[in-house]
């Protein structure tokens, strides 16, 4: 058993004793009846040794780490032409806030908010109809984890959509600046039914690996973006991944990392390897209470931090 | 000649040729004469083996430098309470702003920002006369860089003294709130005069030295702070130390680093390097305008981004 | 001819001349197309005396001056329940803005900012079906005018419809923090109608004569609203009638008003006479230029000013 | 006994008898020693009638009811220009707000928050040495009360310094945006002091005279500012008088009005009555809770209100 094998089951028990949880979101009502004492972790390192803890093959809904990956699509669709639609800096805000977008006329601070990412959707929505574009999005993970079997929860995209008042704020607000080109409920359609891909820690870990290895899968030899493009992903991952809790991420954790309300986290050891884990229960800045700690646990442990062995 | 040596040449010819150049920061009178064309680069490896390019042991005034060094002689004063007096988040706004302050009644996003480099020399201010604790920070440069030498010029911090209304608004405001103990014009009178300690790309490189090494000096062996602390100190370098451009250097650069209205910016190349960069000319969010772009060439051509090689 | 008659054939032909007559709104395509040259002054004092000058019986799309009557009818239908759901102080900033919703969670500064309207029409709509509700409000601005003919411009309604991000974003918005009952598309649906009802300056003095006579139309006796009620719309009028141009409304002018894009103006001389001015440029809060110029010259010449004769 | 009279004993009775009093303002050391219980009330109408009730012989700390005298006087020494220093549209923020200053750029909204009442007192001492600023501002108020002995309380004027943070915060923050021209810390003394004013009802209610009528003292026939200036500072009174709680003043009082921390108002009904009233203990905007219901109950029973009779 390898040391990667034996720091996964030790932190997966670990997170199974401990009586913190957080809270499950509850404003989708879909995830609100998700077990809060779910736990899942899987890494994946360069050699392609996967070490798996908890519930790593139960699926759950990524969320906003879908936007990590809608942001790579989008970036290789129009390039950097990309930032004249939205961002790169750290917010400071939460999630949904509206308030930067009515100062910074309508572009938000980066793609991993909500509006950000939204004005991603639309990008990728471009010269397409919305069952295409999510065919490519869904299809790209598919490519990605290596496994078709990946779906779109539809029961979570229709709540989403019958209560999603603030993120369709959001888009009629970008909208009304002019920075969104297709039709509102267009592009919410979409990015609605992206959040609610459903994967397992061991899908999503595997469809992280280009981050960690300069822009291409390690095993399959198989190129998904530029070297370079990958650091700047990762690097938007560090500073922009967790809202307003990113520092907190950044400094306890040292890896570009991304959550989703969901539970889950996707977080990137470059060079090393790619790391998903599940935990449905939030902190109050709506990233997973138990994931943040089992990945600082992680990195601690391995010596994976950036900032530092 | 080592590949370091060749780089940091080319670098430096590079930089030397290039028409823009930003702008030199105007507010700080004394500051205003100095030279646009000035450059300098000094790289100092994990063997010791120092690179150096232009300019790089002319004396710059090093102003928000002195927040990492005063954040590090804080946590060893108080450790983790310190947060309770400072956040640890980018705050999504200008070194200088005001409105988040009245939002969180008066705690500061982060140490890197003016009012929590406000809020850090309080906390060294404490218990001692203001002469004395200016004497500690300095004679903490002076071991570091292993160089009495190093001197304040008081020229600069009487400048700064007589204008610097926005920092006494920021410490009065915080003062209403109570997030300061100290009498204002004391910690402003310890504030001004650490930022304007004047020190060479060289020496500066040298002091920075722990923060690339699990906290110590590689050469001397001297533990300067635990691995932990140097590890997180790095991480609020990368997510704030750079302002509202914290996000674009992080994503051009890939290093930890922290700029000074002087032009000058230390950065940190985990496990492999410290370095200090200098060009007075600043880019819109008051950075060296070539010393980020300086970094980004030395990141590039030294694989050196902490997102990946 | 009475002096009343002198002062507004006198104003209306000093407007005719004046070369500064603002800007016409271009964000409802239809309101772009209006002359800007048109100017309308209907003056109705307490004993019934009609003055008119320029355009008063060219209809004009009356806009945000429709916020004024439904207020009223929003008033009578829930009473002081009304500000659980909408505040009344003036919020400081222009007439879309979504910032302060965010601060105050999705409760609406006062009844005459856009969000704090939709919030109203919300109320009005409640039990009943979009097309009742409408029906009701026009039925009442037909009451109050005495005048059967006043009808809804179905085609700024639908420009309206199609272009109202904005609006859409705060409605959603507040929608998001429960602040709004019916569906958002039924609230929209009216408050965009009620907002395209066209009235000349004639008509629209008739209908404010209440305001400035306790509550009742002088005229035939009829009591519309309480004493007290009257002058509490007043004073909302007074310090919110105008955006982040109420202060200088009341500055220059010295009467309760509300003003809407479409360039008209709403005035009330409490016990002496209800104004209606017209003419389509704007200044920059989005208020009538020349409107605002003949109501600042109407109250200096007869006395009118609230603030001392 | 007149109607006037009857009225105001009425009120000081009922007032007597309330058991909700708010609370004494504490962040002013010498001010938080007040007898909450203590309530005054001063009429003086057109024909100089005085009214008394309560404590309408005991003096207070003016505070902010200052403003309307500095405003007066700045007004009379640069006439217009004042404008460029300062607006007037309400802040809709609290009375000590730095937020909308960072926005637009040092230039407070309206002469009646703090930051704007120290700009107001810039433009009073220029050209001059505090002592004669400040002996200016008395002797304008002895005169407009006709009565020499009023006097500074220099306790309540060295407590606000020593603890006036938020104020230094405020003139600081102006100063560095150009706004000030004189040093923060003349300006600061003469607007601390100008602030610990001590009058009773009475002498305050005689002050504001001018106010009621045109500018001119009715009694002695001595004009104090033209017609068009006291109507102009009547309408700023009603849109700002009262901070975040002008709206509601103006809705339940419907009068023009300056409150005080010291839990003063001066009210004004144009044409009519200079009313003073005084109780201590404030309402969450800062303003005299019973001061505020009191006059809603006098402008009520006596018909003065501004929107209507």
């Amino acid at each position: 058993m390898s040391k990667l094998d034996c720091v996964v089951k030790e932190i997966a028990d670990e997170m199974r004793q401990r009586p913190d949880r957080g809270a499950v979101a509850d404003y989708i009502a879909e995830l609100a009846h998700i077990d809060p004492k779910a736990f899942g972790l899987a890494v994946i390192d360069a050699d392609g040794e996967l070490a798996c803890g908890g519930d790593c093959d139960t699926s759950f809904s990524i969320q906003s780490i879908s936007k990590v990956f809608t942001l790579t699509l989008a970036l290789g669709k129009v390039g950097d032409r990309l930032w004249q639609r939205v961002g790169r800096e750290p917010s400071g805000s939460p999630f949904n806030s509206i308030v930067q977008l009515e100062r910074e006329r309508g572009i938000p601070r980066n793609p991993f908010i909500n509006a950000g990412a939204i004005a991603v959707t639309d990008v990728i929505l471009s010269g397409h109809q919305p069952r295409e574009a999510l065919g490519e999005i869904l299809r790209f993970m598919q490519f990605l984890a290596d496994d078709p079997s990946i779906t779109i929860d539809s029961a979570v995209a229709a709540s989403e959509d019958r209560t999603g008042f603030r993120n369709r704020a959001l888009a009629n607000y970008m909208k009304s600046f002019g920075v969104l080109e297709n039709p509102v409920d267009f592009i919410l359609g979409v990015y609605f039914h992206h959040c609610a891909i459903a994967m397992s820690c061991r899908q999503l870990a595997l469809a992280g690996r280009f981050l960690a290895h300069q822009g291409r899968n390690p095993s399959t030899g198989l190129s998904v973006v530029q070297p370079e493009r990958a650091r700047r992903i990762n690097a938007i991952m560090l500073t922009c991944g967790h809202y307003d809790g990113s520092g907190e991420f950044a400094y306890r954790v040292g890896l570009p990392g991304k959550s989703g309300v969901g539970g889950g986290i996707l977080a990137i050891a470059p060079g090393k390897a790619s790391v998903a884990v599940w935990s449905p229960g939030l902190d109050a800045s709506g990233n997973s209470h138990l994931g943040r700690i089992a990945l600082e646990a992680l990195t601690n442990r391995m010596g994976w931090s950036i900032f530092g062995g």
